[in-house]
């Protein structure tokens, strides 16, 4: 083990960093402590475990702010895609402990660019995660078995059908992979993504990137919900974070149940679609028009006809295209999803408005059950739908977490 | 004054809102409390105070978050320019106080859209400020004496020149008005700006909008200096927030030693540029030549040389094209700038990069003299230039702030 902290490099001294963060120095090289002795890492506040069962950044209550990025792989070699796994997960596990990537300058060698961007240095962890998943591309490209991995595609691994509403651009759709950062300072989250598109330089490309401001759902009940952009409260009846019961029976892949390869089991899959939101439309919505549209009471959030936000929902009684009825369990033969997303605004859309809207995205065990049927539903029948388009989308599959020291992401695929 | 508060719309009691804001309830319909028995809304440790001689978000600690919007007026009527200011004047109020726009769902008349748009429902104000500038376009459009206001242009309110290495893109670009929202939480920042949006609807149209995820000037020099994209500490020797002395010497005008109209007194000039940075190459350059082109060390911050960021820079000793020494007071005649820049991350750039930059916005009393000079050096002698394009730009006379409590945004301007 090193004992490098995000305080180590660049010749910092730990007199003159200034930042709260303890320097653990519990990150070894090429590696990551799974340990007794290296737990004491994962156990500070501001930090969320990267090794475990699951990847973190799924059923990790959400954080504030979000950097997703999905990449192209330029290679067609499978040893290049493993190199490139290999070096993200020693950097993933690194940032997410609050480390810096890499060892740091070494006096005298300093004629090398720096292992780490550093503009996260001084800065707690902030329960950064980083998450990873792998699109249809990594296991058939035009026809093409690239890395021999076609066999073990999963069945879930589909291509998403057109939705009504859709206006899909190229260039916010689909990739090869995707990297999800969360973290409670974006500076944290984009600091991990922009390390890991120089580490991917040469191997991977940036498709996309979707900075997200402010979270829109949440999976901590205790805490207040957050609104969306229609000033909405939105997923009260998420997924909680620490419920064992629904995360196994909506979220994590279960070959022993499923019709997936072994790979994934502990894995799941992620939707993510861009939903560009009418505001200025919406804005000029009467509030009880909006409220029968969403099924909701703007202020307190409660099921219209009901008192409090978690008041139990009845979905007999609310409008027959209303949201909140067309998405319950109720209505879906009791599937469900674990929703993460996040609001964003993108600058403006050249037509004197905000472009602004709600980067969704959702966890589930398998997308042909729990999210296709629900969002065709939603897309042709809930009058919402009218404020909305959909300008980007992608269905990416999760592997399992890393919980070997030695281990990386995407291994027990891409040792298959 | 009537009792209003985020947590009185929509007829959510304070039983149910779960927020730590007290309500304060001192928001006046049709104006603010600047007087004694108002002071109390200003004074609570969350809330930047909208009234004073200058607008706030200037001379403001800086917020950590940061959305700022440019619009084109679409009227060429002053009156109705008077009433859009009085307008966002009195909703810049509330929503600074921690408040919502206008008065709330009226039991029984929720047929009107509502006067909030609800997002910032719950949350603390969150220091949140909000700045307003005037552009070129609100003194003379197209030759035009568009609102009978051309005499009172100020002297200072220029053409920028073209500076080497700007490819600006005439959609990010200049705004017959500017307004700079910054908050500690991006939720409040947006949700303000898309509430001037939204009341502007029929007289003013957004030209661009520019979110800011981070800070990379500070004005507080007992807090941790941010870092910029490039990794490096920023703005070490920036104005400081309370130093009234160099405030009035560098950022406030004072029409009788300025030749400027009266109306201006207490004002400033805004100058906003769009940075993209080159960070794929800049990750690719080594430690030691990244020092030499900024001109400090990335690890302490110090000036090349010493030993400590504060250390005092003696502009001869660093590399002759390094950027700290070129934008340094002894390199331009004393002057100086009140930095309050911004980093951004638009998405990618569609050649596989992210398109991340710097919003650099620094407030001036004189660009001519203060700005100009400084940019034309920097963009055509430094070095780090090569890893900069500067892709929009603006300059904004930013008038005095509202002291009246029947006052409004400009009023010495509109109703000279």
């Amino acid at each position: 083990m090193s004992s490098l902290s995000r305080r180590g490099l660049f010749g910092i001294g730990a007199a003159t960093a200034g930042a709260a963060v303890a320097a653990t120095g519990a990150v070894a090289v090429g590696g990551f402590p799974v340990s007794e002795a290296g737990a004491a890492t994962w156990s500070r506040p501001d930090v969320i475990p990267f090794p475990g069962r699951n990847q973190a950044g799924i059923a990790t209550p959400v954080q504030d702010r979000m950097h997703t990025v999905a990449f192209d792989l330029t290679t067609s070699d499978r040893a290049a895609v493993i190199r490139l796994f290999k070096a993200w997960t020693d950097a993933a596990a690194r940032m997410t402990a609050g480390n810096e990537v890499g060892e740091g300058a070494i006096p005298g060698v300093n004629e090398a660019p720096p292992d780490d961007t550093g503009e996260a240095l001084g800065l707690p962890a902030a329960r950064l995660t980083l998450t990873l998943g792998l699109g249809p591309g990594v296991f058939e490209s035009d026809g093409k078995d690239r890395f021999g991995l076609r066999s073990q595609k999963p069945a879930a691994l589909i291509e998403l059908p057109r939705f009504a509403g859709d206006k899909l651009d190229p260039e916010r759709t689909g990739g090869d992979l995707i990297v999800q950062a969360c973290a409670d300072d974006p500076q944290i989250a984009v600091h991990a993504i922009r390390n890991l598109v120089r580490i991917g330089f040469g191997t991977a490309t940036v498709r996309w990137s979707q900075l997200g401001f402010g979270k829109t759902s949440s999976t901590t009940p205790s805490e207040l919900t957050p609104r969306n952009l229609f000033g909405f409260k939105d997923g009260t009846e998420n997924i909680a974070s620490d419920d064992q019961t629904l995360l196994n029976q909506h979220v994590w892949v279960n070959s022993s149940q499923d019709d997936e390869p072994a790979w994934l089991d502990g894995g799941t899959f992620m939707v993510a679609r861009r939903i560009a939101m009418r505001i200025e439309t919406w804005d000029r919505t009467s509030l009880i028009e909006q409220e029968q549209l969403i099924g909701r009471s703007k202020g307190s959030g409660a099921p219209l006809g009901s008192a409090k936000e978690r008041d139990k929902i009845n979905v007999a009684a609310l409008p027959p295209a209303s949201h909140v009825r067309l998405v319950h369990p109720d209505s879906n033969n009791g599937h469900r999803l674990l929703r993460r997303g996040y609001s964003f605004v993108d600058g403006s859309d050249g037509l004197g408005r905000l472009d602004a809207g709600l980067f969704f995205i959702a966890f589930c065990r398998d997308p042909r059950t729990q999210y296709v049927p629900m969002q065709a539903r939603v897309a042709s029948q809930e009058l919402l739908a009218e404020y909305l388009v959909h300008t980007g989308s992608g269905l990416w599959a999760v592997p399992p977490g890393v919980n070997t020291a030695d281990g990386y992401w995407a291994q027990p695929l891409l040792e298959a």
